[in-house]
This record gives structure tokens, sequence and C-alpha cells, in this order.
């Protein structure tokens, strides 16, 4: 029985990373920085997408955003007063997005192309656990932790901060509140990913959202050879 | 493949099933009240766990752990600090407890026999979806939910709340530096779970302790006959 399972997750997983290449593929040939938002439910992923969404728009760039949860369109709703287009995802009990539902949702999304965005932001189902083990052909995975959920995160769900390319420490406007451990929390991700970017960042305040645009900039410039902003 | 996961799943379901009714007839034999703790990573169940221990404690009753984790026994030092017997669970990369991990837990714990206990805890691996899916015997669920974490949570994750006896609020004391809107929040469980038990507390003020541990020792009096404490 464990044999079957374990096989049969490798299919499903194999299935998925082949859908994932192919999206990676047409991610590059639209010339789209795609980022994969990755957190516990309530880190506040939605609100610093949306803070993220509005800052890129007011400097003319071109975004979108794909939203996962399980059920409702509450996240899609407060993400579109961004003015940028959103996608709700719902998954109907699966704890991930996977790579078939994101090109589902890119095929069928009216007035969205593609090849007329800068970014694509994909808000995952709030999980510390399974959505690290599904690619979705992205640039780059953001692991969300905010200064209220504990600093050993990193260390009790490794495999989400192991396979990411960027941190993001949400909600510093309450970390004193928190009693939030900074010199701890900065250790500890980087016991688990030596050397990764973080980003301290408040959606309300507003701290740390200039570094991280800088950032977002820099990844595209990266790819298309020319700077967005400086 | 769809359907041979669908059926595989159900199979998996349907002997955690069977287990887990094992564990409940003997947690009934023993006389212990079992609860199973579930929540995003992050609520604050540790520390909300690790007050309730203590309280008990002093109150002069027998309590004991098990803390579900995917690495680390971090929350198990934490808990043992309560004086308690705790036994860490390390899942390594399973989402979610499952009934099992819990016999095989219980089987081999040295010094501790579930008829020399009045309550055992069991705190799940931080997780809003899975966890609910799999039955540990328990006789009571808890929901736990901070104030940081958003107020539609038991909407976007309504298996969870919907197959809870209880719901805590955890971080009361943070409340007001959150922006927490009590009356949303409460409307959001009732809505799902439509007259739950609803505790609003915090393991650093001892906001709410009371009531909870008066409702745990009216849990247990309903099973064998003869209040704990009044």
């Amino acid at each position: 029985m464990t044999t079957r399972i374990v096989e049969l997750r490798r299919g499903i997983l194999k299935k998925n990373d082949e859908l994932a290449a192919g999206l990676r593929a047409s991610y590059a040939a639209a010339g789209v920085l795609v980022l994969n938002l990755v957190s516990s439910p309530g880190t506040g992923k939605t609100a610093f997408l949306e803070r993220t969404l509005k800052e890129l728009k007011a400097k003319g760039l071109r975004v979108a955003a794909l939203v996962g949860d399980l059920e409702t369109d509450n996240d899609a709703r407060r993400l579109a007063s961004s003015g940028a287009p959103v996608r709700q995802i719902n998954t109907h009990g699966i704890c991930h997005l996977d790579a078939e539902m994101i090109g589902r949702h890119l095929d069928g999304w009216e007035g969205v192309k593609l090849e007329g965005l800068d970014y694509l932001f994909i808000e995952n189902v709030g999980n510390l656990v399974c959505p690290s083990s599904y690619d979705l052909g992205e640039k780059i995975r953001v692991a969300l932790l905010s200064v209220t959920e504990g600093e050993d995160k990193p260390l009790k769900y490794p495999t989400l901060f192991n396979s990411a390319d960027a941190a993001v420490i949400t909600k510093m406007d309450i970390a004193e509140a928190c009693s939030f451990d900074r010199e701890l929390a900065l250790r500890n991700i980087n016991e688990i990913r030596p050397g990764i970017r973080i980003f301290e960042t408040s959606a309300k305040t507003g701290a740390g959202m200039e570094e991280w645009l800088v950032y977002l900039a820099a990844e595209r410039a990266l790819r298309s050879g020319t700077p967005d902003f400086k």
C-alpha cells in the first residue's frame, strides 16, 4: 500500500513538472516575470500583494495576479481594488495550486494575455507544506513569514524555505507588539537557505516595499536586458 | 488516473477511520479526555497549550501532550517546561497527523499510560486543510485562529471549522494592534458552525483561560460523571 501511494505521488508530481516546464517556456517567450507567493494562512500574502500591485501599476508596469483559495473569492475582490486584472482559483479542498490549474486559468482569462504583462503574481493557497512540492513554472518562489508566527517557522517547515528564492517578513509594523526576535528569525532563515534575499516589510506602513520593488525590477532586467525603472 | 487517486485516498481515510475508532474506544476505556488542536502555523497553538497544561497541572490534574511537526522538537521542548509529559511526533514531510502515528507514539511512550491521565492534548501539524480529514479518535476537535490572521479564515477554510467542536481565538492581547474585527470574526465562525463554543484568549495575559478550563472540566464531567473542579 505504501509503495503504491509513493509511486502514485511520484506520478502526479512528474506530470506536474512536465506541465510546469511548459508554463515556464511560455512565460519566457512572453517576457513576463512570474512569482509564486507561499506562506501560512494569515501571513498577509494578500495585503502584501495588493500593495505590490498598486506600486508597480503606479510605475506604469503591467501586472496581474492569480489567487488560490479553497473557497470564496474574497482575496480576488480585495486585490482587484488595485486596478490590476485578478483571477480567483478555487481549489475546492485541494491544499495547493498545481500547474494544470494555472494553465487552465491562464487560457480562459478574458482580456489578459501573458504577452501583455510585465509581472504575473501567483498567490498560493495558505499552506506551508504541500505548495513546496508543486512547481508552477515560476521564476521566483517567495516564502512569506509574519512577525506574529514564531521565529522558528523556517526550521519547522524547511522544505518551503529551502525551495524559496526570496523571503519576505510581513507585518513589521507590529513586530514590537509581538516581541518579534528579528535576529533569531534572520538566523533561522539563513540556516535553512544560506544567503537568501530577505525583505522586512509592512503593507500597512510601506516599510521595505521600495527595496522589494527594486529587487523585482532587477530580476526582470536580468531576463529582458532592460531595466523597468531605477 | 483521477479515479484511482480518489479511490486510494478513500482507502487511506477508511483505514485511518478504523484506527481512529480503536483509539476512541481505548480513550473511553481509560477515562481520558482527548483533544485535537488544529490551526494554521503561527496561530499560537503551542503557547496556548503550554498555558493550558500548566493551569491544569496547578489544579492537580494529570495531563500530557503529543505534538506534531514536520521537523524539530522545539515545540515538545517548550511544552515540557510545563512539567507535563510531552512527546514529539515528527512527520517528515507529511502535513497532518494520522491515527496510526498517534497509536504508535502512545504505545511506545515510556512512563505514560492512558489510564493515568485526565487529559491528553494532541497538537496537530500547523495546517488548515489536511488535518480536518484525519480523525485521531479525539472527543473534541479545537480550531484555533489568531487575531493576526484575518477574520475571513472560517469562510476560506470551512472544512476545519465545520468539523470543529470548539473554536479558540488566540493573541487577544494584540487584537487592537492588529485592528482585529471581533464581531466579524465571531459572525464568520458562526456562519460555518452555528452555535459553536468560542473562547477569546491570550496565553500571554491569561485572558479567557478560566472559561476554557471550566469548559474542559464540564466536558470531562459529562463523560465521567464527576466534576474535576468548580
